[in-house]
């Protein structure tokens, strides 16, 4: 393929002079030392000035550099203007070609961003031979001069001087077409599925492509926001043969059924004890082990050592619901908090989720366009609202109040030592609270986990659920039982085996203090921030019952 | 416990008046518009303007801020000098309390820095009273005022007034004492190592402590390089079915074992086909599924799309390896590039490592120092020199020739086709090219992976391995065979069903582009930024065969 070599960053045109407002939005040189080298390979040359006698070859590494991207060009205030007159490589895949009579207009997309660059040829452009396998999903670099556009759709397009085919995409057979770009569809695709976002008059349109750059943002913003703080990011396990987990909803990890006969594991063959059950001595960890279905007890540990922490990483529950709200795989923050109570807790959910959603509203403007205009009406005003209008935290037991005053007729009863259930969460947020987000407080001890305090009450414990208009719970918390004969207390009430418990345990026997965090499903955190409605649709590759692919 | 509250945030005692130099440290004030609302809980009471005529009750929640630590105090370059004569609270745990004939001194530790705060007491502090518990491992909430240390350790020391102790800790059961402190008896109580790092004339030390934080700044240097240079971070899947991962090595998911009855899963309740075998259709993914080796070939599918992208989540090994080498449950580092050759990626590798290792150096500086001197001497030198030195790259063949004409006895056979061992990678960079970073690249296509592009040569591929002194290869990457033809050869010729590679193909079908990427093994990075022997010191909770507590 001699369109390889073209392709490559080496060989890649540059503007012949950056605008200077442009040129300030590439970061500052990497901190290398390197000498710009040849990309050819020349044997027993120089950069040999510190190599022994020994006959030592090697050149120098290049110089690494960002990549000039659409986004670049046309993600500026002016949306490109500046760059009219100069001259661009763009590489990337063909959304849409259109031959107009002279010209045919050819949309390339590098995932940049949204927008794509409108790249305009004729007859004349070198390459317009090739001109038949310009099609959807093919991979070209075009190269050409910036001008200002005609159309309405953009400030700025290329007038191509020269297209190259980079890999084709042959029309008849490309999975990824209008008529059939279901949602649910593009799912079995997922493999080319970030590849598109047709939109418009037939409303369908790949999530994934969107998605993918609003929760790259959203983790990123996690980082910052929590490193500007100081915490400490800590890796929580992944598998756990801990005895802490509940057994219920969780997955085994194993090796025993992989002595597998040719043709699939026998069950004969699968290590048992005498009285015919799995025999976990055999198995890699020695006993049963799982996946994690929280890192919230092993990030206790660390923020006993290191004050404030931070977990970032995926969790799972291996529950049988085939809904828009349930993955079997999904990732989860969960921050601890030493030295702190529940209003700690609270202040940094709220601090946290503020700071996350005005990344997004100030980083991925096109993005959320989008989602506004066609993915949720009017999400660019519901999160200016979280990010401006005062959080609210009332009890669990002044929530009750609130609802059994209202006359409204829910479907679920209300009444103290009942949970709230969603109808009940969205009215006092929607309607009881015009929309602010509202954290409901000290819930009943006997609907919530062992692990939470109790309060002074006796009755209720420290927990707080943040809700959010439209969602609902986004972001569950507590102080967490920092008083020994307190926990265990609360282990006995709930049938829990101390003895397993023992290294949790031994955080309250040895320097125990007062400490508090919450947990957020991060795919939860997508779909409020996108508004899209299925959460298969927030994360690359959903794993939910019956479907575990790519 | 009456200390609870007074240890948590809203109490803090903070400096009168902070100095100014110091206070340019801190994070500007979050972008939250909250008014500073008191800590009290206050039914039916203001901030009610925008809620409706039910009597909604709910109060602002609190300001989130940062909270003073150790290490904002003493990391200066003036190592708190500035804060002399500062009222000050630290809230810690007790390393070591040192009883002379009119003072107490207390040491104690945040978490935010390798530093203690020396504190000192008098019997006229208040508190003084209950100075019998102030023993290793108790928490304390020690106020007092900044003064200049006498002491030849530390520039600033506490003149306490009042201690608190929140949480006792039994100095004959705290399991972490000086005489059994060895890195072994940590890991078995790894839910306290963190809470130590008793170190000097006895040796011995818990490096989870010193690690976690140079852990976390690689990890967050990692998403700054790659988000500054337009990467996106994408969650490869932690569970899959797909046929493309090899079977071996690998752990099994399931819910099969969990069917179990009282006292453990009966082998013979395992759902069997007629034939006696497992019967993955009523497992819950309907088919065997376990955790991912690598997310490298689901990266691709978003480079093929997004251009750029980064995986950093964990992966699994089901090796029965118990080395210090080795983890079953280990975190990699993904890039993948579009539009990208080995140059390219040979560059990105280079301009990464530089980036992270310039980033502890520059940040870590209190950790290094202790490594330097107690874990690793010279490793400050070795890392300036990753920083400073010029990589430089040469050819497996020439690699080859080199090694045949260094004369040296190696242990193993040199011969081109055979893969290079440690010995043989380590004489090229330790002496060959004098210490500086060497990568590989161009092996022989028989010893490495179906997927990576072949030369023109058709006897190499473009693979690379980089390089360092005194650990080996710490990155391995590749460009990737685009050429669909190409990647069906290979897949014949290695004897891998091209139908379970259906969607990888997919990607040479469609708008195949030139791509190059590399794995970096997170652990084996904080081995060789801090140079600790073992691996299972690098991570909070280790995974290997026989434990995977916590």
């Amino acid at each position: 393929m001699a369109a390889a070599a073209a392709a490559c960053r080496l060989l890649r045109l540059a503007p012949r002079r950056l605008p200077s407002t442009n040129r300030l939005r590439f970061p500052p040189p990497l901190p290398t030392p390197l000498a710009a080298a040849s990309g050819r390979r020349r044997f027993c040359a120089a950069a040999q000035a510190s190599a022994p006698a020994t006959a030592a070859a090697g050149e120098a590494v290049g110089e690494f550099r960002k990549r000039l991207r659409v986004s670049d060009v046309k993600g500026g205030e002016d949306e490109g203007a500046a760059w009219v007159g100069k001259e661009l490589a763009v590489r990337g895949w063909v959304r849409t070609c259109r031959a107009q009579r002279t010209v045919t207009f050819v949309e390339v997309n590098d995932g940049s961003c949204l927008s794509n660059m409108q790249c305009v040829l004729t007859p004349d452009t070198e390459g317009y031979d090739q001109i038949d396998s310009v099609t959807t999903g093919a991979s070209v670099l075009v190269e050409g001069v910036v001008a200002s556009s005609q159309g309405g759709k953009q400030k700025v397009e290329l007038k191509v001087s020269k297209i190259t085919v980079i890999g084709k995409s042959d029309p008849t057979s490309f999975p990824i077409q209008k008529k059939r770009a279901s949602r649910e569809f593009l799912r079995t695709v997922a493999h080319l599925r970030p590849r598109t976002n047709t939109f418009g008059a037939v409303r369908s349109y790949s999530l994934p492509f969107l998605v993918a750059r609003v929760r790259n943002a959203l983790a990123y913003a996690t980082h910052k926001f929590f490193q500007d703080n100081g915490f400490v990011w800590v890796s929580s396990p992944i598998i756990t043969a801990s005895d802490c987990e509940g057994a219920g909803e969780q997955f085994y990890v194993t090796t025993l059924l992989s002595n597998s006969a040719e043709g699939g594991c026998l069950v004969k063959d699968i290590p048992a004890t005498k009285d015919g059950r799995v025999d976990w001595s055999e198995d890699f960890f020695c006993k049963p082990a799982f996946l994690t279905v929280s890192g919230q007890l092993n990030g206790e540990t660390y923020a006993s050592a290191l004050s404030d922490i931070y977990t970032f990483g995926p969790t799972f529950r291996a529950e049988n619901s085939n809904t828009a709200r349930h993955l079997a795989e999904f990732w989860m923050i969960e921050p601890e908090l030493a030295f702190a109570d529940l209003n700690d807790d609270m202040a940094c959910a709220t601090a946290y989720l503020q700071y996350v959603v005005k990344y997004i509203l100030e980083n991925c403007k096109e993005d959320m366009d989008f989602f506004n205009t066609w993915v949720e009406k009017g999400i660019i005003d519901r999160l200016n609202d979280v990010v401006e209008k005062n959080f609210v935290h009332l009890s669990y037991s002044d929530a009750v109040e609130l609802l059994l005053g209202s006359k409204k007729d829910f479907e679920f009863p209300v009444k103290w030592g009942l949970d709230l259930q969603s109808e009940h969460e969205r009215y006092i947020t929607e309607v009881a609270f015009g929309g602010r987000p509202v954290i409901i407080r000290d819930y009943p001890k006997e609907i919530k986990a062992f692990y939470m305090r109790e309060n002074d009450d006796g009755k209720t414990v420290a927990a707080m659920d943040l809700l959010v208009p439209r969602v609902g719970e986004l972001i569950g918390g507590s102080q967490r039982e920092e008083r020994l004969d307190h926990l265990e207390a609360r282990l006995d009430e709930q049938n829990l085996n101390k003895d397993s418990y023992w290294w949790y345990l031994d955080l309250r026997r040895y320097g125990s203090v007062p400490h508090a965090g919450f947990g957020l499903g991060f795919e939860r955190l997508v779909q409020f921030a996108t508004g899209i409605d299925n959460i298969r649709d927030a994360i690359p590759f959903p794993r939910v019952p019956g479907s575990a692919e790519f």
